[in-house]
């Protein structure tokens, strides 16, 4: 079946059979100090450590954090675990270069800065005001609050690296949506 | 009920309670030229254009994307859409800022290139090779074949902006991960 949601030019609107089992996994960015990175993420944003990999011959870490609301679905095996993390979408991949820690001038390009491309990670919640009270309580660096600008019920937060996360609220991008043409 | 799966400094292991309904639900990158890109993520990648909201007092426009292997699963309704397209995960958003297409000398930062940052995002495919085989026919720019170097059954391809996408069969990767100490 055939459907037609939007119209814009180079678009395809029946995606080739081929491609109907594949999924949009995960988004990787390289971060600085996976301690720090690591408290934030399960700590502040409550995504788990679902895979760590060292390679200890090339001197880099992956990481790999997903939610996952049910522990129990998650396989105790570890490459049971790995096919499982693989598999699905919403994991994010922290990869780790040895010693970047160690170097206080190290930093890593966010994207937003000059020279732009990569945007940031956007995070569904229940309650975008629940939780930007929660993150706010928590010291979170806000670049955006809910209620600050023309996108009202949308906030941004850096990470310790200075990436952007956005906060939102489903239901509430509706509206928004509708401000647009 | 907690779970240990992975050990490392920084890690909450039990997450707060009050995240467990967090989504990671997109990733961001700005975009030259839609009609390279649509044509890219929809007839070479399989995604499907789910939302396009245009901003012509900004002028900008997201197109948001994301796999969904059936298609009657999707809202017909925009604001409905519009929800249930932040509501779950594996959402690709590319942002438009007008007119960048109409600049012969305009180029987004991949993240790889220095200043480095961003990564990829990575797709999980049934079977590596007939992916590669598929997309080597509809050209594809290779930054990896899946036999090339040390990670074998990994793949890496350009998008048209240059931004690197990870192809990879998830089952695969429990072999490699199993190289890692």
């Amino acid at each position: 079946m055939s459907r037609h949601f939007e119209q814009a030019p180079g678009l395809c609107e029946q995606p080739d059979a081929e491609t109907q089992r594949y999924v949009f996994n995960h988004s990787m960015m390289r971060i600085k100090d996976p301690a720090r990175s690591l408290d934030f993420y399960t700590r502040v944003l409550g995504l788990r450590l679902l895979r760590k990999l060292d390679f200890p011959e090339m001197q880099f870490s992956l990481y790999f954090l997903g939610y996952a609301s049910d522990a129990a679905d998650i396989p105790s095996d570890d490459g049971e675990r790995t096919t499982w993390t693989f598999s699905g979408s919403g994991i994010l991949e922290l990869t780790h270069n040895w010693g970047t820690e160690d170097d206080a001038d190290f930093q890593y390009h966010n994207g937003n800065d000059k020279p732009q491309g990569y945007g940031h990670i956007g995070i569904a919640v229940p309650d975008i005001y629940a939780a930007a009270a929660r993150l706010e309580k928590l010291g979170a660096d806000f670049v955006k609050r809910p209620d600050d600008g023309k996108m009202k019920g949308i906030a941004f937060i850096r990470d310790p690296d200075g990436y952007w996360i956005e906060i939102l609220q489903p239901n509430m991008l509706t509206a928004l949506s509708r401000k647009a043409t």
